[in-house]
């Protein structure tokens, strides 16, 4: 017996972080390779006592099917506070999720056709590649910097594409955030080009320092699908996420919704509900903030102390980023070396990461990757850095 | 700002069942529509002891991201109550989905192309056409009778086609069941054509007074994909269902999977998993047996008191099945009336029913309806029938 595949599953492949990170179960290994939130971040208090205020008082109904659009207080909450954050949203226009992973799928498949043009960042998040793949688009990268993308590159590749894809706070991969100043001039441009975007928001609360500026929602509301989670600001385990649609699409998001999983888990949404309510989340996110901000510090500390720099190590030396949230620093080998090679000898040093050339939609930087500093604490992120220190240094010995 | 959609969501309409389920949340309406299961069988006792439990036990784990593939304990828990059923599976085999709604638009993603041919039951799932749509496929009805797809049918159609989409236990919409000789007979056509069987089983363990023959992946493991859900044997509000797949074409539905929604939520897996220790379901099933054997009995009971025979009413009456388990009667109107124009004044009497042309790939059957029997209680149910007959009365009157 052969199946016949679709042709989208001939191209579909093992994620390479999926294999790299079955490298980091190994014990006593430090691992900057994962996207896991730090689980001490998890409210499993509030957790216990809204699972059992949900169940004791509204049990059948939380059990019960329920509305694809998603329940109706978990909705008024997302939409109060999005535009207590500047957009203009209405409980009307949000659709719950199963995870913002999911708000990628229902996208590709309301606007993607095989063969459509689909713009991406340079480098990109791997899990919006994937998701959007079975729909079979062209995906082009398009040229970026330590802001995000190039408004004069989006230009020139927004005629004729179905949407750009953009994480505007704190990307994955990379960490960097997109300025005020380039919010306005790739909003500007998007409308002028009637550009579709496709904005991706899961690390946008955990800034250490200072909120980021206005989605790019704000700007451009009739153009762009918002995409946000759950996952890092409560727990990700319970796949809860959320896409905020201009209402003339959102009917069929909403079809493609139904379609997909006929609506995210009930249970859930009720009990999540009942976590935000009187202001739990505004004590919360503090607390997480912080923790990463700490984290983050170690990395960037721990590197300066391995190699005498705060970042610009020029050709000859490791470089990174110094991102002002979110859980990830972006760094590059020097010239000769190749991330993929260093990373079977960092693992052999105790610690592992993930090659950044995963991340990218064509022509990736074989010097890069992606370190993250919010799974191990505070000892294990300066051990991990200099295991990852000796490691180059056997690499370059070896080259 | 006008989105340019993708192809397929030009074919995207909402769904009748959804648009007359709104219907059906009118005050005092007795609804024979829904296919939701009795709230009253939903554990709710135990849920909260094991959310507790897991909780406090191994919070944080079951916040955390997990593997696509589904937690270990309910993927053996999965293989092994099969096994006993009299199948042969493996855990291996088992990917965990966000109810088995998940299951077909991921079994479509892998095995459908645009144009491919799908063959279905006349009639089928409605839920499975919709998440077949987004691939593109051409749906063929397979001629049916009242135990099923007819072999000959299927034999004739199967060459060249992508899959056959069947449903043997107490099938949605019709109640009916396939029997162990059409069982023997479809699976022997499927596997000399080749044809790839996905076998969807969410009512498999709601028989009444003997359970269904043994699945046909029991005797066609090689092509079959068998979907299950937890929707009907403990809560939908979860949302958790489970595909079992031929080893050769595992990897790229856990690869649909990761890109679709990364994993089904890991804390309602454990806490599934919890609920099922120690036999829980052993004891639980036989209630929601029960239940709904009185329920269905007493809708036939009042059908019979309202018409005077049995089933059969020839072409002047109206007609039913008497089905052996599951939700649903499935009815047929006189010559000369329509589903679609009864339910006006079906509502108006305060009765909703789903008519059955929804549930056609083609040639539907404009006087067939479905009827529910597991959500109104029984008194509701009685009077849900005579007013079902005092709207016939009306309807034949005007006619």
């Amino acid at each position: 017996m052969t199946f016949t595949l679709a042709r989208r599953a001939h191209k579909m492949n093992p994620s390479v972080i999926r294999e790299i990170l079955k490298i980091t179960e190994r014990p006593n290994m430090i691992s900057f390779a994962g996207g896991l939130p730090s689980p001490e971040t998890f409210p499993v208090q509030a957790m216990q006592e809204a699972c059992a205020r949900v169940l004791s008082q509204d049990g059948q109904a939380a059990l019960q099917y329920a509305a694809s659009e998603g329940y109706g207080p978990l909705r008024d909450w997302v939409a109060q506070e999005l535009t207590s954050q500047g957009m203009h949203v209405g409980a009307d226009q949000v659709l719950i999720t199963t995870g913002s992973q999911q708000g990628l799928d229902l996208v590709a498949k309301v606007l993607v056709d095989a063969g459509s043009r689909v713009l991406v960042e340079t480098p990109t998040y791997l899990g919006a590649l994937q998701a959007f793949a079975p729909m079979e688009p062209r995906i082009e990268g398009v040229a970026s910097d330590d802001e995000g993308v190039l408004p004069e590159a989006l230009e020139r590749q927004a005629e004729g594409a179905r949407l750009a894809y953009l994480l505007p706070n704190f990307q994955n991969p990379t960490g960097r955030s997109m300025s005020a100043s380039r919010r306005i001039r790739v909003t500007q441009t998007a409308a002028e080009k009637g550009l579709p975007l496709i904005e991706d928001n899961p690390y946008g609360d955990l800034w250490f320092d200072q909120a980021p500026p206005p989605a790019l929602a704000a700007r451009y509301p009739e153009g762009t699908v918002y995409l946000g989670s759950f996952s890092k600001i409560l727990a990700p385990g319970l796949r809860l996420g959320y896409v905020v649609a201009p209402r003339t699409l959102y009917p069929k998001l909403l079809q493609a919704k139904q379609a997909a999983d006929l609506h995210s888990p009930s249970f859930n949404q009720r009990v999540v509900a009942e976590v935000l309510k009187e202001g739990f989340i505004q004590r919360h996110i503090p607390t997480i903030r912080s923790r990463y901000r700490l984290q983050c510090q170690a990395m960037l500390g721990a590197l300066e102390k391995a190699y005498g720099h705060t970042g610009d190590g020029g050709d000859d030396c490791l470089s990174w980023n110094r991102p002002m949230g979110g859980m990830f620093v972006w760094a590059r080998l020097p010239a000769g070396l190749k991330a993929m090679d260093l990373l079977p000898i960092a693992v052999e040093q105790g610690v592992a990461f993930v090659p950044g050339s995963a991340f990218f939609a064509e022509n990736p930087d074989p010097r890069s990757l992606r370190l993250s500093f919010v799974t191990p604490g505070l000892a294990e992120i300066e051990s991990g850095v200099a295991a990852l220190a000796r490691s180059l240094e056997i690499a370059r010995n070896r080259a």
